[in-house]
């Protein structure tokens, strides 16, 4: 925490906007932090789940017999003890399956005294499996006489989305330049240092505790339960220290229930906790899409439409995942002023893998599109993208076709402030110049940019959170709320906002808000949401404290409450700063006094965003906001590698709140976004995942990471704590557009399925230059 | 859980006098429950102490030099390392010493990776002391020139306390009779099934989480702090399940300090826990005491004077134990109607071991003076000591000397009741006619009574309790608590009281109530006042939250909230109980409406009742009652043995709320009393505990049960919740007179200083057999 040193009485010192460690740091980089992984109960035993191996088969025979007779079993699962415990977004999955839909579809579950017997016991599960033809692609998923994955989803279609606005003819008649792709972005998988894990115990009147990785425990119980035939008030949920979450923990994995119906057959805890490669094979991805987008401008450089259709490859069931489309269609409409707007999005069932929610939701992939067509039509307009970008560039209080309200709209700084601290235009020139020229090493430079929700995003009845505020005879005050800790850093920023309210220092706050029977409802650490959802509701919740509090200091004082405040642990006078009376002195003060009164306040906070709705046009965040990356890069042209050596961002924050947290969450939203970009890659084969391994699956590590030169733009949002936005997507999104379109500026060629990996990226330059010394030379490769 | 098979749609019924098992009764009974004793934490070390084994030395030599070199060895501290660290009621106990006071007085703590090498390292520790003259005996210790224990308490006085009331020498001139006894409690001890434990971590701020079996979690951060140097807001208390408290963990005892500075010292987290031998050694006492009682009456048997004059053992530090005579002069001044009283009590330093608070506070040895005495009288009187009771019993809205205002007063029924339950006039005749008859085997009956604070007891500046309530979107409840759970058995009565408020079924009821950074205030479990306290917190807090979900029920219907009610989990109409809505389902529709609202509630509950004061003299319990016990014992003339057949109990308990606790606790309280009376006794020679092991001690097991007879008499206290008063220590007290009581109805013999040891009792029988020959014959031994 900085000190200010020359400090006069007067001055009231702000939290807001200082760096402040997270209080869970120290634990976690001296070895002390407990998480789940490492817990173990008293009688746990430990489930293993059998899984497939192929990816689409009937079971022709299931023998358990061997394995239940194993010394040290004491339980084991099949299909046919979980019959019609259907969950899932479409209700589509079950814990243990009857059928083989995808590699890692759970046959059986054993819960077993150790891993060594739950292991020795998978070995005696006599399966014999009758292979089906299978679908790899949703285009072979969507085709006429496709193998069948459900019964009951004929045509293999999951989830359907559309959204249209303007009339798209029009548009297209009034357009000089229109640009027509297909992206293929690809899979890839969270990659949380703490693999897959739960504890499952159940009380004697059939209550389930479940210690779990869920970001959103207050909705899980209500995933959960019909994956177990039981009512979602008989769940607790507890989270633990979680080794990472990054949004695959916003749904129900059939791990979950396998652990808790293990531990209804045996009375006992039971604990099932993935091995790395399980964790690879069975935990859920960021969906591979097939988008094919079209977007057009005048000669003027003025946006006319954008229309995407798109072809999701849903996997073998449908979670919470192929919901993305909701935000995807919001960056398509709404990733600058686009009049008309014509947006399609089917899911398709294959034989892969399946999704579920990924930091970005949707907008990795959306903006993977639109920020690299902004680039191309601007090369098509011959005009600098900057001006091309800032020419359709919403401005404060417009309305998207979607009816997104930007308020407090600083896309315009960002684009300004970034462009000239990396000194775009001039570079951007440069290296085109030099792009043709002889050289192995060719510099790059690349803008790019994306909207997102930045207030919440009101998907279910409630984007709101509870909260509870104690302060003690201490003056050490509590906060019970909604808000998971999930590692994003939302307790110290809790922390702060109460250090603000109530003048004390924020180590004197402690967090409860891993239990979902302690702590009040919320909707979960999704969309960016915590810090303004969760910080609205902690700074009320202050607020009333220090109303009370004050109100108590006036009458033991005899002055007025308006003319007082609370410092440094004191009550002072408002226009000196004066100390009249230790805070945690009047707090017993107001305990012992003949009226006692001790100071426990609640609170429900409900942000004034519209529920999104069947025909996804309202205003379904309480803010918005953009991110501007400029990614300088340089590309070896032989190898292909791409080497990001710097990358500027300036982004709509609203208001800082925790400095330091706000620079690891953009710096660690841009890692996760570079390894999508260049190097992390799913290899599935058939359905078969070929990488399930660190080495093999090249996650971005710390000598990869660049120069990082960060302008956090105030916009001062009204509806936000402090005038704080949600910040933590963008920067994940905006990444990969940026060192694509800083690819295109170094080499002239342009990747449509990411990652940009060296072997596509030599390839392209190879071609490029094929194409090049061609009587049609210089066309860019689509 | 009883349930109603004819109940009309009308009839609302009530779960209070229900019987309900307790919620962690399942666990305890099938060994699942993870006691602090089970407890183990990541990196955690194992703390042990380095006990005294004399009674009062000076330590001559202390070197730590070779256990600090062994392996595994992370820290040793002494005395040296605690300098000033002064704690205990008043400042005169240290975590390590630099003196030794008494037997298992602290020298040394080590903290080492197992508990091995702990118990090797303590070996390794050199110490030469230099034995001083001991102290041994109240009377010794007050004694002129005796050798001084602490420099600081000349005379070795420690406490002293005081109470009169009215003109005594004008209540002996009007006396025709005066008993005129000395009684000398014993020491016992606790004997918890789970020994002493304590778990301490520091975190980077400096602090610390204790977890530990404190009874009193709030007022226990105040006690701590100063054994630790540091301020009590950064203590954060956690209780685990306990294995019995029984007001031995009202105090800090040395080896929670020695955990923390251990934790402090290694920036590990460190675990003391004692074996039975260092249990029986190191753990509380209950205080013994010299009281010399004389109480006087009319020859129509009007009490007319009671004075007591109490030494007693203070041990070797003061903790909150030697503050008994605060119970104790309220049993000498309250017990039945007693126009003049003059009380003190002074404790002495010995070189003992000390006391702690345990159940009976003080009021276990008073009443033993007192119930004999009201025997004696009667007797000398010549009326039965029923009559002689009633008489001087007091009835409803009488104030003792004390000014103990006996509302609710039920006294006399408790007697009418328990004698005709017993046919205690018949028998008691009965058996003194065969007293002098030959046989070996004599019966007897013997009542007693006492009174108890009932309604907690403002001995600190606050009595009260917080409490927070939510209800969820499933109307599953979660209560928040101060209330303590130690096996009490509190945590079920909170979940009647939620369910009789809110209709809803007891296990739908979460407790929150063993942190003390998630739960309010409370003063701590003693004085019987739980259930009191918590219970009509529990019940104002569900009060608010039923106002608030019935107002948006009538607001959901279009009725008035007080045509409705709550029952079975749904809204019903108040005059037909037709349901109306199902509570869980307006519990989502109050949350997801447009102006939404989540039942969250607080409440802070302070009893009607005054500061204790340094006078004594003032209301200080919202509520008393009493209690008369009847004992029906066979003795064993020629062993002394004596068996206890029967038990009947008529207790005011206001108004029973759950049956099965109320039964449970009057039975197991019974037990430690009939253990205090017959067989438990610490064998203390010149400071050194000569019996540490249950092999000698002779707890009560249950084959020495006897069988109960039962009688709640609910006087329904206004102040109580639905009319209930606390109850549990009365069983412990009562129980050992009405024994006494009966011996003497069985043999004519009296015991003043228990246990009434077979032993003792043969030699008592033995000598009144040779006084009964010899010309004076038939006097009482005293």
């Amino acid at each position: 925490m900085e000190k200010t040193t020359t400090a006069s009485l007067t001055a009231k010192k702000t939290m807001i906007g200082q760096r402040l460690n997270k209080p869970d740091a120290p634990d976690k980089a001296t070895g002390k932090t407990r998480y789940i992984n490492d817990m173990v109960l008293p009688q746990m035993l430990i489930g293993k789940v059998l899984f497939a191996g192929r990816p689409h088969a009937r079971i022709a025979r299931l023998d358990t017999t061997a394995a239940e007779k194993l010394p040290g079993v004491h339980a084991v699962l099949t299909g046919k003890d979980v019959a019609g415990l259907k969950f899932g977004f479409v209700r589509d999955n079950v814990p243990l399956k009857d059928k083989v839909r995808c590699e890692h579809d759970e046959i059986a579950a054993v819960a077993a005294e150790t891993e060594e017997i739950a292991q020795r016991a998978l070995e005696l599960i006599e399966v014999e499996y009758e292979d089906l033809p299978g679908v790899f692609t949703p285009e072979d998923g969507a085709r006429e006489g496709a193998p069948q994955i459900h019964d009951n989803f004929p045509g293999n279609k999951s989830l359907h989305f559309e959204f249209k606005d303007g009339d798209l003819a029009e548009a297209e008649a009034a357009s000089d330049f229109v640009v027509d792709n297909v992206f293929r972005p690809h899979h890839v998988t969270h990659c949380c240092m703490g693999t897959s894990c739960a504890i499952a115990d159940f009380d004697h009147n059939g209550k389930l505790t479940i210690w779990t990785q869920t970001q959103y425990p207050y909705n899980y119980k209500m995933d959960l339960a019909p994956a177990l035939g039981i009512h979602p008030g008989n769940i607790r949920v507890i989270q633990p220290p979680v080794g990472g979450a990054f949004g695959s923990k916003l749904d129900v994995y059939p791990y979950e229930p396998i652990a808790a119906l293990l531990a209804k057959k045996t009375a006992r805890p039971v604990k099932v906790m993935y091995s790395r490669e399980e964790e690879f094979k069975a935990s859920p991805t960021r969906q591979s899409a097939i988008i094919h987008m079209r977007t057009g401008c005048t000669r003027d450089g003025t946006l006319t439409f954008r229309t995407a259709d798109v072809l999701m490859d849903n996997g073998a069931y449908t979670s919470w995942g192929p919901t993305i489309p909701v935000v995807m269609m919001r960056t398509v409409s709404g990733h600058y002023r686009v009049p008309v707007v014509d947006f399609k999005a089917q899911a398709i069932y294959t034989n892969n893998p399946y999704a579920g929610s990924f930091r970005g939701y949707g907008n990795v992939q959306a903006a993977w599109a639109t920020a690299q067509q902004m680039d191309m039509l601007a090369d098509l307009v011959d005009i600098d993208p900057l001006e091309f970008h800032l020419k359709n560039a919403q401005k404060s209080g417009e309305v998207t076709p979607q009816k997104s309200i930007l308020n407090e709209c600083v896309f315009v700084e960002c684009l300004e402030t970034a462009a000239a601290a990396s000194d775009y235009g001039r570079k951007r020139k440069e290296y085109a110049a030099e792009r043709n020229k002889p050289g192995r090493y060719k510099k790059g430079i690349g803008l790019a940019s994306s909207i997102h929700n930045a207030g919440g995003a009101k998907i279910h009845k409630s984007d709101g959170i509870g909260t509870i505020l104690k302060v003690d005879d201490y003056a050490r005050v509590t906060v019970i709320t909604g808000a998971s800790e999930i590692g994003q850093g939302i307790d110290v920023v809790i922390m702060m906002i109460v250090a603000e309210e109530l003048g004390v220092p924020p180590e004197h706050v402690t967090i409860v808000n891993n239990d979902s029977d302690i702590a009040p409802w919320d909707v979960g650490v999704h969309a960016s949401r915590t810090t303004f959802i969760a910080g609205n509701g902690t700074r009320r919740a202050a607020q009333k404290a220090r109303a009370q509090i004050l109100n108590a200091a006036a009458r033991a004082l005899g002055e007025l409450a308006e003319d007082l405040d609370l410092r440094d642990g004191s009550v002072v006078r408002n226009r000196d700063g004066a100390p009249l009376l230790k805070l945690e002195r009047l707090m017993r003060q107001m305990h012992f006094q003949p009226e006692p009164e001790l100071v426990m306040v609640t609170d429900y906070y409900e942000p004034n965003s519209e529920p999104e709705g069947a025909k996804y046009s309202s205003n379904s965040s309480a803010a918005y906001s953009h991110a501007v990356h400029i990614a300088e890069i340089t590309v070896d042209t032989l190898t292909g590698e791409i080497k990001v050596d710097k990358v500027t961002v300036a982004q709509d924050v609203g208001r800082v709140i925790n400095r330091m947290g706000l620079e690891g969450q953009i710096e660690g939203g841009i890692a996760i976004g570079l390894g999508y970009a260049l190097s992390e890659d799913m290899r599935i084969e058939k359905g078969m995942l070929k990488n399930p391994c660190f080495r093999d699956y090249k996650l971005i590590t710390a000598p990869e990471i660049p120069t990082f030169d960060l302008h956090f733009i105030e916009s001062y949002c009204v509806e936000g704590p402090y005038g704080a936005k949600g910040i933590s997507e963008l920067p994940t999104i905006v990444i990969a557009p940026a060192i694509a379109n800083a690819l295109y500026n170094a080499t002239g060629v342009r990747i449509f399925n990411p990652p940009m990996s060296p072997e596509k990226v030599a390839r392209a330059i190879h071609e490029r230059r094929v194409q090049a010394t061609s009587p049609d030379g210089g066309v860019i490769p689509s």
